[in-house]
């Protein structure tokens, strides 16, 4: 578990810092560790039902492939049926739009991935780096 | 279980109602709680074999992203691997036609969903707010 | 659709006034066509999220080997590898304790099938055989 | 969205801190809404890889039936094989040991469910218990 709790906590805190105050709409942040695994989640009152599933999927898109989610989005126009292969190749949970962004440390080292779904997907990044930011970390949109 | 039976059932008289009247082909009517879940659901005979599916699909993908499933027609054809990602993500049972309408209550509170299926997706989408329109209640299409 | 939407509303009314009568906790009915596919659905407030889907599996399991569910339920105690099985290879959906219960005609021609989860499995059932009756057809529990 | 998120991180953190004070193991702890979605989730340090997806199988089992994960593992040892089949009727997420509890209000009305994993399961109970109670909330474990 190479992400710990309380990294996820800050890192959920200033995501939801940054979008309060950028008067984003009400989010779903899911910090994931660098297997996959959900170390920590907060669904924001009027964050619709399965925003879960869709911030899971950003970020364990991101690990899948080690590229943030702005890149699978940018393979998904070129070449659509390479992510629907690999969404189904993973189980299903691969969501390819920007949102999804990996964790690093100083030194380059892999994390995790943060997935924030519930504004526009450029909004869900930005929230999604303003929290890695908050916790000292590199973040990796593409 | 926000939207109890006895609504739901006169969510689908009213449906069943307005298309009768309109001389639409027959429909399958599937009322969902805000949670997702079937709480009532009519097929009228001569509405083919998987119409449940199709209509449980539409109100179930306009809940899992917080909007009638004409929004997600409409993001189907702006990105439609975002769509298919999504589809996947929630599990399969995400329809994005018009058809998929929320239903809320007079304070914008979120009750549940109507999906209904069997004629054309706008012919649905009247039949569905004709029914939830029959329940004093408010319809969301977009 | 061997089982119209008239006979499958008229069914659900039966099992429901018997529960009510007999003071059974909130119900959740179904009814399946000869296909085994939807044809009604009615889930009483106060019946559990997935109760929709516990019944489907007490009805499909029903028609998937062509008896009633208590018979399933004999066979799982006998031979419970054999209904894994078989749940398995249906597709997930087999429920083997009363509560599943087949319809035929006077002839004794398959119509479809009953599900009904609420209150025990014997009450469930007994549900079911009073509302295939209240629309004068012929129930087969095991 | 019945129980909102600032409820949900009263209960986690109320149920960490008597998993702390009783020198419990590291815990995971999962809370879903009233429909059985992701409302907030932490994985303490050394919580093993799934124990996100033990935890949401207790609270998703006791919402799927109504009723606490205790009383599921008492229906698990009389009929094994109608747990295994509600299991997959569900869907796959059903683990039938103490520590997915039901939360409800002062009225009695159902808000969501907490499942905990990490320690034995009477342990995981307690510490559900515990949280919901430093909610002001009232747990149902059967």
């Amino acid at each position: 578990m190479s992400l710990d709790l309380e990294t996820a906590r800050t890192i959920i805190a200033g995501a939801r810092a940054h979008a309060s105050e950028a008067g984003f709409k009400p989010m779903t942040v899911v910090v994931l560790d660098d297997g996959g695994h959900v170390v920590a989640v907060e669904r924001e009152d009027g964050s619709s039902m399965k925003r879960f599933e869709i911030g899971f999927g950003k970020a364990h898109g991101a690990l899948s492939l080690g590229m943030g989610s702005r890149s699978l989005m940018g393979r998904a126009e070129q070449q659509p049926y390479f992510i629907a292969a690999v969404t189904s190749a993973v189980g299903g949970a691969l969501v390819p739009v920007p949102g999804g962004v990996l964790v690093r440390d100083g030194d380059g080292a892999l994390l995790g991935a943060v997935g924030i779904t519930g504004d526009t997907s450029d909004n869900d990044e930005a929230a999604a780096v303003a929290g890695i930011g908050a916790a000292g970390l590199t973040a990796q949109v593409d």
